[in-house]
């Protein structure tokens, strides 16, 4: 019996463990895409306790809660921060099987050099234990970046965002780590959302002239860009629940857009031509710029309207979609590459039943002399767990190059989670390995240390040159 | 290599086989859900042959027959009980890889102590041996559910049943399993369907009052409940070939009902509208006396008219649907969580392609208070094999709560199908023996044992409350 | 460690090691579906070189090629064949988990004794080594075939093709391998495409009469199909993006066909209702014959407009489509089955979703007392791979009767592509010898050597009837 979370964990056999420990577990971090707020790099913020760090914005750990029978008091509402520790060591033994558990006590060797299970029982001394070091100096947010050995953070901005704090950590020049925007246009794309008018008007100011028609509002868009790639961003991130696919002439979008921008109502047919446009705008301006577009595609989000209404967005209370994707993406990619316009894509599902179709996607428009130039992205979300990572670089691999592929992310909140990327690479030695001493691949070293720290590092920094 | 079908059938490691011995195999049996016959059970039915009991109702077995080329003669046919069992053998060799070769063997083992594999060649002797039991006292139908150790059946009962053998059960008081009725109302759901006025018919005779409008049906279905309830029971099922979720205001749904009941042409529109409301008042009915409320999506049945013309349903013509589900289940989900009336709820889908929207679904809903209040079905009918049952555990655990699941349930029309929770409960410790085994989950056997015990009886207990 | 490639290749275990070399390995091979040129059997066709019989029209390799960077110049441009042997060379080491690793090493093995590994280092060996074969008597394309043990080749031929080259074939007598058309008649069906016209003035002119209305058509098609059966032919083959099921009258049908012949737009409805019509006259007439009939289910074709236009189709741009296919596909064969007029019928997917959909719309049509009437076919082209083929046979096996599977084809249009035979009868030892290993089944030898056999080539013989 293999011990629990000790140095060969994940590691199944003698060839993961060496491709593992020689090869993967040194490479630097490239975190190509989180979610983490820059204010708290550039403040280098400290935590007052281990709930402050771990509890706050975690939705993954709320819902185990939640179906742990824990009572919201204890999780979102207004319980002691220990109160709340200890209703997260109470579900984290029945938490058997998730990567939560994993996780969790990934975190606490690694950062606090804690080995004991969370539990009850032991929950008190280790709140003790954590809350020590987080109090002591060495445990700000840099702290714990640089221990990770983060060479790259791609944040993700609102396409309005002015970047202070990019600047001011770059200006600066004492982090080691590059931390660099991502822009998120989702609120230009949501015409049929609240959020749109207000955000346009936003837009409109921080460019410095009101947008009264879509053609300025593309000019806006355009300088946002162009902003962004002086700060030093090459990626942009777009969410689809479904991926719209609607033409329309350039002059039904320019209406369809003033009538957003006047309150009036969009059809959803209205909006999906709208969309359309605006997502083939995009792709072309990133193109040019030699940008890499993210699409994560096939969340369904907000789907508790009681809990919605209390708590807000991104509270635990999203699932997946199932909505056939195959057509409209390939329509909406062969747009874009018709005019040889589609830059570097990555595309993501949320749902594990288009694994084979995003697979074999991905092949229909590689090409132009960039190797993996359609990427297929890592496990997203829940499938950020050892069968969702297995199950995608199975489907990479089977269907198109996983050699070529650009690894992991943290698409994280926190600045714990790094240790999200050994968990993966652990996961990759292990699959490669397997592979290698079943007689599936020889047993050329050199070979599998390259393509595994190719895809540990390597072909992140090749790909989306930062 | 290991025997077949030995003490450590389905155990692959150490620690699997501790978990099942030690934990598991002595653990009551809770079968939530099922189609046996509550009469055969008061009647204590004694069997003349094993066709009788093995073969008339089992369309798992019919199939299996069909497409191993033999004639109909000897499946649904007039053949002998004896030519039907000769066939059902010649079969049974043919079957490797289906979960009909373990049953069959595990039923004979179990049962009849036969331990000689079921072929052409061993059939005669497996005939002799089995009926000569069969024929002895200890084989009536309250024997084979004795000997199971099956603490509680809930059958499946049509809303308008007077529940008469329940209560000759119930109040003779002999049998130490506890029989309780399960509210099947989908003849009331189903307005499109020929059977819809016949039955509110019947069920105005059984509440003695004549139905005419939607608020005296709604009356009429309470008072079923209500009855239903006295009964003991507190579980609903209802069958849905696809999610439909259409809202409509209370006076359309009304209009609908009579036109249905006047015999006029319901659009597949309002059909949608009807079903959403009706089952609206059903959740909201079942959340108020504490229910649990199962919902099966995504059967297909009946696809082969000529066969149906013949033998009618259930006889082995069903298959899986692969409609969209998310969207419409999350709304009726949420349209009774918004008012606070989401009543406990078992998900169940016969397309594994599901397993992951369900397994995220149950997260939106969770809370108050109650552990694994939404819960995902333990793979169900064409899923419940090995790979079928280790999918759904995997995608819960991976994506909720594996630790709170209240795990296995025969869904069967046979009195010897009790061997399923054990086969169940083997395929749970070796997933969880081999978590351990892997370094995956610390090697805690009190923890472990507990997790096991839990979900083979101990949730299903404390969440059902009967 | 296994060493890659050996004896034992993809054999994990002692009894898969048995099954494969005691009773699959010397099996005849029978490729009941390929696309494989005729012409160049009669003409037994010698290859310049290896970039010609490998390279000229593979499009796996060249999707796996612009996946690793190289640039179209070294895939289907102008660089000399030796150029092009190397860009292969280059991506192979980068092709790990992908199947075609496999097939290279198999084919380099099997055909011309090379053990090397191909990469950019031993290219210029291997492609002398390679080419100096080919050069030689024994590897044009019959001996090729002949060293593979090939039984039974079906091609795939266009309904109004003369098959000059079978008949040639046939009446010269010498090959021991029968050579047998399969009728694809998709241009018939495809009215919405800009061949219709022409091909049915073309069919016109193959029958001798021109074709002015559906009566006309059907009697032409009936012809061709006659004329098929005579030269042996047994077998269909249609590729169905997705399902159409539309129902119509005869009357609706034949105006709906007149208008498509008079190159009237016909709307997508309509393009449903012929379609459907046209595939019911099709089964009808296959059933009374005795054929089977192939359908190809969820290819999504073409997707990349610039390649098309540049390079045509079956260039390898190319992906899986995800519509829902259980409700139409179930109509589609009910409307058969309900005259009793079903032919035998492989239902094949693109889309690993759908595996337990077809596996289960299988037992909805078995019967009439032929083994496997309904077969769910083997892992299709991007499925065609360890994991794709495991779950196409877990899917049998868990659902129906993996022992009544009749078993691989290559679907290829290449001559070097028979140990994909082998590859397959690999995987199946290896995956029921593990089943046997696990005490899953008996170790009964002369049963599990029967049903291996039979999947190897037996049930094909029975079930074609060639």
């Amino acid at each position: 019996m293999k011990k629990f979370l000790d140095e060969n964990f994940m590691l199944q056999n003698e060839t993961a463990v060496k491709l593992y420990h020689n090869y993967a577990k040194h490479m630097p971090i490239y975190d190509y895409h989180c979610h983490i707020n820059p204010k708290e790099i550039w403040e280098n913020k400290q935590f007052k306790n281990i709930t402050e760090v771990w509890l706050y914005g975690d939705h993954y750990k709320w819902r185990a809660m939640r179906s742990n029978g824990i009572d919201e008091e204890y999780i979102t509402g207004s319980a002691s921060d220990y109160d709340k520790f200890m209703a997260w060591a109470k579900t984290v033994p029945y938490t058997i099987g998730n990567p939560l558990y994993h996780w969790t006590h990934l975190e606490l060797q690694r950062f606090f050099g804690i080995y004991d299970l969370l539990s009850e029982k032991t929950a008190d001394i280790i709140w003790k234990k954590a809350n020590e070091k987080l109090n002591q100096e060495g445990f700000r947010v840099r702290d714990l970046i640089e221990k990770s050995n983060v060479a790259y953070i791609c944040t993700t901005d609102d396409a309005i965002d002015d970047l202070r704090y990019h600047k001011l950590i770059r200006e600066e020049g004492k982090m080691k780590t590059k931390v660099l925007p991502t822009l998120r246009p989702d609120k230009a794309v949501n015409i049929e959302k609240d959020t749109f008018i207000g955000w346009v008007k936003t837009l409109g100011e921080v460019c410095g002239k009101e947008i009264t028609n879509y053609d300025e509002f593309l000019a806006a868009l355009e300088e946002r860009i162009n902003f962004f790639h002086e700060e030093g961003c090459r990626l942009s991130d777009h969410a689809f629940d479904y991926v719209p696919y609607r033409e329309a002439s350039k002059e039904e979008v320019a209406n369809i857009f003033e009538k957003g921008l006047k309150g009036e109502k969009i059809s959803l047919e209205e909006e999906e031509k709208y969309k359309t446009a605006l997502m083939q705008f995009f792709g072309k301006a990133f193109a040019k710029l030699g940008w890499t577009m993210q699409l994560h595609i096939g969340a369904m989000r907000n789907n508790n309207t009681r809990m919605f209404k209390k708590l807000g967005p991104d509270t635990g209370f999203d699932s997946i979609n199932d909505l056939n994707i195959a057509y409209p993406l390939s329509r909406f990619l062969d747009s874009l590459d018709k005019e040889d316009k589609l830059p570097k894509t990555i595309l993501y599902t949320l749902n594990p039943k288009d694994n084979y179709v995003l697979g074999t996607m991905l092949g229909n428009f590689q090409g132009g002399g960039i190797p993996g130039k359609i990427q297929f992205g890592s496990g997203w979300w829940f499938n950020d767990q050892r069968d969702g990572m297995e199950e995608q670089m199975k489907a990479l691999a089977n269907l198109g190059l996983l050699s070529r592929f650009v690894g992991m992310l943290t698409d994280s909140r926190s600045f714990l989670s790094y240790p999200r990327h050994e968990y993966f690479r652990r996961i990759l030695c292990n699959l490669i390995g397997t592979w290698v001493e079943n007689g599936e691949f020889p047993n050329d070293m050199n070979l599998l240390g390259e393509i595994v720290q190719n895809i540990c590092f390597n072909n992140a920094k090749a790909y989306f040159n930062m």
